[in-house]
């Protein structure tokens, strides 16, 4: 089969085969197309599409050409959640060891942060010593021993994505509901799990911007998962406004625990525990919604979920210490604050300005290869619909630098909006998109 | 100026600014951008296409990103023709000489053969001695003593488009209109030319199939050309038949000196004249379109023609014997016929037929790294419209070996059909577009 020849069938608006769909992922997995004929292809399928069927060879080929893990000797039901990724979203950290603490088994894959987002990876190497690199015989241990293991990609797991996502990035062809779905689900399809929820953010702190894109790849995402025998749900989340108030990587890595402790902030608690839920109950640990919800109470407000947190930063090399002392994290050199300039109610914080202003402290990345600063963010004291006076504390800003800060803080002044009255209630669950196959 | 930014301005279908359209140009010629992003908007292009501004942006800077001769010193009108090619299409061979007897500058820098159609270069190759790699100086003699010089693509003219095209062939985006412009008008330009004659050749031999697409390319080459300073016509002509009735290198050089000699196919002489004489009106050589015919005419009978083509030959390194001496050129080993199997009238020559089994025996290339065969080919015998009796010769066949001859045989066979009733009329000349600022 000639590259020139499935490029010019998906050029000309036609279905490709799934021969010919596979023989795309094989070939960005073994270089045996050159990256302009892959480059091309990729432009083909962002301008024409491609039908279910054709995403699902893709996502199915791309998870196949690699690693693909199997825990057939861990017992239990193997569940992951995954995120889009928004501003101060952390629930990874929270719902991973509350569902393991019900009987999950969590081989949970993360990403790093880009942009204005954060990533699991860069908040879990907060942690003092914590090591994402498990391999894959490290990974089984933690899981059999304590059922959760939260790692990076490994180099050989969808090998396919690595080079189909650098092509992507600097071809103008990252935003394809397809190509989003085949990257996201073929590291999940390689995780070895039996059930996914999907956490699809929308909003301005997100990457699919409005309600509707949101659901497009929602919709992908539980069509293609199911067709790969993945039982799939997908929530589609509220991301205007960062979630909780952490922004950075140990203080939300601290917001964590407080929340693991009984006394994370609400809308981040209940997000996190919604999550969890769905897990448990997509994984046939809870007989109904109500009871799943319940059960993730339980292990919340039991202390059992901290005590599984504890048991994943000493099972993956970190200092489980700072389970009960946060000075134990490195913190930045130097503090200060925005204040409100009137009195009101918080009727704004724009989740993208937010991020963006973290991202320039140095809690984030521009570029895929530059280093985060862990211990760098920013700190909402006054949440959206939070009443303020005249020269509260609306915003902690910790930074390294004085030139860093003095970028950051034009962004982070323009996140904030205070006005007469409350704003409307906040929907943190937009939408549940169920699969077919999921009672 | 990002190129992942250019990608995706015109992946959304928006307009590339002048800039960004230099841009492209420039990174195809010095290697600026990757190969892998060159692909991608090539892709975006041929999906979304390019407005004449921006395909008139494209031509002017791939033509300027490289050599452009200039011949100021030079007297005359400076004027080319060139075809999109087809089967038996040998007119520069004859109209080049027409063209320069009567007083025109003509630089003409031609092509190799590719697939069923053949190519200047390779013709002139078959011609004992001929150099058809004059540099600069040498060009500049050839125009100076007799007026026409006829040389392949030097490496410093039009890089970008030698770059662009290697990449269209492998990425499935040729078949574009404004690429397609681009890629014909900026080594034209880079001629330094001031008119042009396009033959866009329409039918089963050529390139553009139907009537339609090649008026959609001959209108878009008159628009682009005449938007650069360049006087061009377009005339859309027939390619359902192949042209003359020798198809091979030797063969068809050797059909070009009998045309000289007025001994030549009607209708390879009746286009080789009507393009010659268009490119001497459209040069100012001649006051009305009938004096340019007679001109031409006149040239072609009294034999100037014939004498500027020995002129060619013997300026650039040839055997001018040749001119009256056939049998210095080289010849094929074997020869065979086809015959007719039934009495009648020829109803159908399928060109691209015959153009493929050209190619087989050796006269053409499939991959443009093949090599050629000079002396293999086929010589038409019973042209469309003549009348055969069962048994009487159609095709000649000048082969090599067995084996190539066998393969090409069924092919030539299905070329040609016989039925009881002479076909319609031939219309050579479809159509002739005609740029604004032509008088």
């Amino acid at each position: 089969m000639r590259a020139v020849d499935v490029i010019r069938r998906k050029r000309d608006g036609k279905e490709l085969t799934h021969e010919e769909v596979e023989a795309f992922a094989r070939a960005a997995a073994d270089g045996s197309w050159s990256d302009y004929q892959l480059s091309a292809l990729l432009m083909a399928i962002f301008l024409n599409g491609m039908t279910p069927a054709e995403a699902a060879t893709l996502t199915g080929a791309m998870a196949n050409f690699g690693t693909r893990y199997r825990w057939d000797d861990v017992p239990g039901p193997k569940v992951d959640k995954h995120s889009t990724g928004g501003v101060g979203d952390k629930t990874s950290l929270i719902l991973a060891p509350l569902a393991a603490a019900c009987g999950a088994i969590v081989p949970m894959m993360s990403g790093r942060g880009l942009g204005h987002t954060g990533g699991t990876l860069d908040k879990l190497e907060a942690i003092p010593g914590f090591r994402v690199g498990l391999d894959e015989q490290e990974l089984r241990t933690a899981l059999k021993t304590i059922g959760v293991g939260m790692i990076g990609q490994t180099p050989t797991v969808a090998p396919a994505d690595r080079k189909l996502y650098s092509l992507r990035d600097v071809t103008g062809t990252v935003e394809s509901i397809p190509l989003i779905t085949a990257s996201i689900l073929s590291k999940k399809l390689a995780e070895g799990i039996d059930s996914l929820v999907m956490d699809v953010k929308a909003g301005r702190g997100a990457f699919m911007k409005t309600h509707a894109e949101a659901r497009a790849l929602a919709e992908s995402i539980v069509r293609v998962g199911t067709a790969n025998g993945l039982r799939t749900e997908a929530l589609i989340t509220e991301m205007e406004f960062p979630l909780g108030r952490a922004i950075g990587n140990s203080l939300e890595v601290i917001e964590c625990l407080e929340t693991l402790k009984g006394r994370g902030p609400k809308d981040l608690e209940d997000l996190s525990v919604t999550l969890a839920a769905r897990m448990i109950r997509l994984a046939g640990l809870a007989d109904s919604d109500n009871e799943a919800q319940a059960k993730i109470r339980q292990a919340l407000t039991s202390g059992a979920g901290l005590e599984k947190f504890r048991q994943i930063v000493q099972q993956q090399g970190g200092d489980p210490r700072i389970v009960d002392d946060y000075t134990l994290f490195p913190t930045a050199p130097h503090r200060t604050t925005i204040v409100a300039d009137r009195s009101g109610y918080i009727t704004d914080l724009h989740a993208e300005k937010i991020g963006m202003g973290g991202m320039i402290l140095g809690a984030g990345r521009q570029r895929a290869e530059d280093r985060v600063d862990h211990v760098v963010g920013v700190i909402v004291r006054a949440h959206l619909g939070e009443q303020v006076a005249n020269g509260d504390v609306v915003l902690d800003v910790h930074y390294r630098d004085e030139s860093t800060l003095a970028n950051a803080l034009p962004l982070l002044r323009k996140s904030v909006t205070i006005g007469n009255e409350a704003p409307a209630w906040r929907e943190l669950v937009l939408e549940t998109i169920r699969g077919n196959s999921v009672s």
